[in-house]
C-alpha cells in the first residue's frame, strides 16, 4: 500500500530487497522514516516485510527512474545497478547516495585498485591481465601462484581463482574471454587474518568509524565476525585510519565496508562495499548505533550516531543453508531457549550454502561469545566447523 | 500484499494497529515471524509499516472471524474487542492469546477488583456504586474524597474522577447513567509512587518477570519510566511476586503489565493490561529481551527470553504531542545529535497530548539518564516539566 505522505521526514528508496534492505527497513521503523523498496520478486527478503514495495528490475533504466521519482533519496541493497543510469538520475536532480561515482568504484575491482593505489593507499601488487604473456611477466616479479579475480560481479568466493602457472593462466583467460569477464591479476598475499572496518560518511564528509572486526572466511564466504578483532590496538587504529582514507577517496556516502588482508603487521586493501555489509551485522546489538540506522542517518545527511561497542566482545555467525536443505526457521524455538542469543532470520527460501540469517552473542570474552553463537547455529541445524581455517 | 506462506513459523494476527502493534511488528522481523495486522484505518501506526494489513473494525464479529481465519494465533494491540466474540472464536478452535477470559478481565475494572480480591491479592477498598446512598455508606468507612472510575473504557486519566462529597457523587452518577457507564468507587490511596511490573507468561504457565519500573504520571498520563524503580530491593521483590500471582490469577498469556500503587511500604493493585504496554517501552534497549519480542515468544508458546536489565539505569520519556500542534518528527535530526538517545516515533498525526513516540536513554545513574531523555524530548519540541509531581 502507498499512503499519502504526512511527515516531513524524507522518503528513502532502497534499490534491492535482500536481507540488507530488510534490516534497514527494521531500523527505519522507530525513526519514522518512510521507506520504499524496489524488489525483483515479491518474495524477496525485504519485500516480505515492507509496506511499500515496487516490483521491477534494478538494471532497468525505466524501472529505476520511475522508482526514483517517488523517493527523496535513493540508496542501495546491492551494487547490481548501472552506474551510468545513476549518473543520469543525479544529472536530473535526484539525490543518489552513495553517488554514481562511488557505486561505479565499488562495482569494479580494477578501478578500485587503480584509484586507491593512486591515493598512495596500500593494495596488493596487481595488474589487469588479458594475455598469458602479461601474467607470466607479472609472475616474474611476484612468483606463482597468483590470484585472478573477475573485475566485476564476483562475491562470496565466486569470481576468484588461483593461477599456478602459464597453462592454468591460458585456461582461465580462455574461459574469461568466453564469459566476457575482465580479469585482474594479483600477488597471492600470505593472509594471516581478514579484517573489515565499517565507516559511515555524510555528504559533508563527517565520518564515524566502527571498531575493526575479524571476518572468518571459508572458501571465500564469511562464516563468522569476531569483535573486537583480536589484533594489537595500534594495528586496529591503523585499520581505522585506513578506512577513513578509503572512504574519503571513494567519496562514500552512507555506510561503507572496507575489507582488509592482514599479512604480518601489514594491512592491504581487499575491496569495498558502498552500503551496509555482512561484516557489520554485529552492530545491531554490539554497537551504540547499528549499521542500518547509521546508513539511514548518513544518506539523509543527519547527525551520525556513536559507533562504539557496548559490550566487551561479540561473535556473529552467519547461518548458511544446511547441506540437507533444511530450514533453520523450523528449529527456531530450540535456539531461543539459549539465553542471550540474538537470532536474525531473513525469510529466504532455504538452499545449501545460502545466507539465511545470522546469530549474534555478546559476552565478556570472544571465546565464550563464539562458543555460544556456534551452539545456537548448531541448534538451528547449520553445519558448523569450530576450527578456524588454517 | 499477501504472500503464499512458505515458513513453518506460525502467522500471528494482531488485532489493532497502534504503536504497540508497530513495535511488535518491528520485533517480528528478525525472527522471521509472519504478521498480519487488523487496522481500523490505513494510516494507523502499524498499518503504515506492515506488509499484510486488513482494514476492519476490531468490534465487528465478521471482521474478526475473517481475520482470525488467516492467522495461526490471534493477539491484541488494545482491549477494545468483544470478549464474547473471542470466546466464540476459541470455541471453534482458534488460538486466541491472551484468551477471552483474560481479555474480559483486563477490560473491566470491577471484575479485576473482584477477581484479585477473591485471590487474596491486595487491592484498594472498593465497591460498585449505582446510588448516592451506596457511595455515602462507603465514605462512612473510608472518608471523602473518594475515587470513582468507569469500570470499562477509561485510559490515560480518562474515566477517573475525584468525588469529594454527596453532591458531587450525585452529579457524577447522573452523568455516568446518561453515558451508560458502570461506576466503581474506591478509597483514595495516599500514593507515594506508581509502579509497573511487566511479566510474560506462556500457555503452560512458564513466566518471566521484568524488574519493576516507576511510572511518573501527570493527570493520569504516564510521562516517564524510571528503571530500576527507585525503591528498596525487598519491595521490588514483593512487587515481582505480586505480578506473578496476578498473572497466574488472570490466566495471562503473552505480556501482561501490572500497574501498582505504592503507599508507604504497601503495594496495591491498580490495574492490568493483558498485552505489551507503555510501561515496558524501556525494555527495547534496557533489557535482554524486549517486551515485544517476549510477547511474540509467549503467544507462540516458545521459550521466553531473559527479562534482565543490561544497563545500570534507564529513563524513558513519552513524547506527548506539543500544545502548539508541532510534530516531533520535524526536529528529529536535532535529537539524534545527542549521543546514546534512542528515539521512537510512531508516525501518528500530531495532536496536543497524544502519545507520538518515546525516547529512551541508558546510563550509569537514573538522574543522568532522566536528564538526557528530557533534553532529547525538549529538542523534539515536547513540553517537559522536570519536576516530579508532588
Amino acid at each position: 500500500m502507498t499512503h499519502p505522505k504526512r511527515t516531513s521526514i524524507p522518503t528513502v528508496g532502497i534499490v534491492g530487497a535482500g536481507q540488507l534492505a530488510r534490516m534497514t527497513y527494521q531500523a527505519a521503523i522507530p525513526l519514522g522514516i518512510p521507506i520504499r523498496v524496489l524488489a525483483e520478486r515479491p518474495d524477496d527478503a525485504a519485500a516480505l516485510v515492507a509496506a511499500d514495495v515496487t516490483i521491477g528490475s534494478p538494471t532497468s533504466q525505466t524501472a529505476l527512474s520511475t522508482f526514483a521519482a517517488g523517493c527523496d533519496v535513493l540508496t542501495f541493497d546491492h551494487e547490481l545497478v548501472d552506474a551510468a543510469t545513476l549518473a543520469a538520475l543525479e544529472a536530473t536532480g535526484h539525490i543518489v547516495r552513495p553517488g554514481a561515482a562511488t557505486v561505479a568504484l565499488a562495482q569494479d575491482k580494477r578501478r578500485q585498485r587503480a584509484a586507491f593505489a593512486a591515493h598512495g593507499l596500500p593494495v596488493p601488487a596487481h595488474r589487469p591481465a588479458s594475455s598469458v604473456e602479461e601474467i607470466a611477466r607479472f609472475a616474474d616479479d611476484h612468483g606463482w601462484p597468483l590470484v585472478a579475480k573477475a573485475s566485476r560481479g564476483g562475491y562470496d568466493g565466486r569470481g576468484v581463482w588461483i593461477v599456478d602457472g602459464p597453462s592454468s593462466a591460458a585456461d582461465l583467460l580462455e574461459r574469461a574471454r568466453a564469459a566476457g569477464i575482465d580479469l585482474l591479476i594479483e600477488e597471492q598475499v600470505p593472509i594471516d587474518r581478514e579484517l573489515a572496518v565499517l565507516v559511515a560518511r555524510r555528504p559533508n564528509g563527517d565520518i564515524v568509524v566502527y571498531p575493526p572486526v575479524e571476518t572468518v572466511q571459508r572458501d571465500g564466504i564469511c562464516h563468522e565476525l569476531l569483535t573486537p578483532a583480536p589484533i594489537a590496538p595500534p594495528l586496529a587504529r591503523a585499520a581505522e585510519r585506513l578506512a577513513r582514507q578509503v572512504a574519503d577517496a571513494a567519496g562514500a556516502v552512507g555506510v561503507m565496508a572496507l575489507e582488509l588482508f592482514l599479512a604480518g603487521d601489514k594491512l592491504l586493501i581487499n575491496e569495498i562495499a558502498a552500503r551496509p555489509h555482512n561484516s557489520g551485522h554485529h552492530t545491531i546489538e554490539a554497537c551504540a548505533t547499528s549499521q542500518f540506522e547509521q546508513h539511514l542517518r548518513a544518506v539523509l545527511d543527519w547527525p551520525l550516531g556513536s559507533p562504539d561497542l557496548v559490550t566487551p566482545a561479540a561473535a556473529t555467525r552467519n547461518l548458511l543453508g544446511p547441506t540437507d536443505g533444511s530450514d533453520p526457521a523450523d528449529r527456531l524455538p530450540a535456539a531461543l531457549a539459549l539465553p542471550g542469543v540474538h537470532v536474525h532470520l531473513y525469510a529466504k527460501q532455504p538452499r545449501s550454502g545460502r545466507k539465511l540469517g545470522h546469530v549474534t552473542v555478546l559476552d565478556t570474552s570472544l571465546d565464550s561469545a563464539r562458543a555460544r553463537a556456534n551452539h545456537a547455529a548448531a541448534l538451528l541445524g547449520v553445519d558448523i566447523d569450530l576450527e578456524r581455517p588454517a
